[in-house]
């Protein structure tokens, strides 16, 4: 699993592109060139979604399932059927 | 939670609305109705699947993180993250 | 471009396909397999609209924007966004 | 249609949400809550490529589509079916 500053790199390079995006748009670059990077920003938030989860699971998820405590089993899995409807809709 | 018959009952009808899609195509209806009954189709399976998960988190997955077998609970995890990854990616 | 009856081909195979979901619910099989062959019909799905999407560009949209109607290429314009911003969100 | 100002303030929000992330994850935040500060942003810039799409389509497009050069016709046609796959990928 990645490190707290591993995933902070990650999020430091999506804002240097959100920027380099900005600056097409100043530049008035060809719109299909900004549409496909924006679309490379999202890929990149969706794996960092993705780690950010993996970290979840093995962490919370899996403490509140193993504890004796039924109301903290349903909540995480609320939580994911949540995470999960709502990143199936992006 | 749904039973297997209100499970099944969905399939149906999203089999019904694959067969009206393809009377449309048959009848040379406007492209973008097909392509807005068939974005229709994909919400119905979407949300068939979330139910699956649904059972899966309360059933598998539950009794696999609450064994111990550490093995089981790495599978069942690393499971979810690929099905989390592929339907974000649709 | 593909031919209507290779359209209607794509559909019929979908629509074998949810059957075959229908006999994996039906006879308990492991739900994450499940939801995997659910995302592979959306895959179809997507590939098909894709498709009719194509022809769509081709004929209709062509049609309209290189016509002297200024509110037909306003709709037709109106009309992909959406097509856009839903498929996005599926 | 948006200006291009407005389009750069999107981006401006975007880059400042991105910087709220990383503090979440710096101070240890609720991973669920950083995976929907996240979507957030994804939508986000889903909604800044749909303005960039339609600024495409009522520009670029529409120039080559009346154009008498068929093959810019075609590039057009095959670039916005490439954005539409693309998307639906995210």
């Amino acid at each position: 699993m990645e490190t707290k500053q591993q995933l902070r790199n990650r999020l430091k390079s999506i804002e240097g592109h959100v920027r380099g995006i900005e600056r097409m748009v100043e530049e008035d670059e060809y719109c299909v060139d900004i549409i496909k990077q924006t679309l490379a920003v999202q890929r990149a938030l969706e794996k960092f979604n993705s780690i950010v989860l993996e970290r979840h699971l093995q962490g919370c998820v899996t403490t509140a399932i193993r504890s004796e405590d039924a109301g903290e089993r349903e909540r995480v899995i609320t939580e994911l059927l949540q995470v999960f409807e709502t990143s199936s809709k992006i």
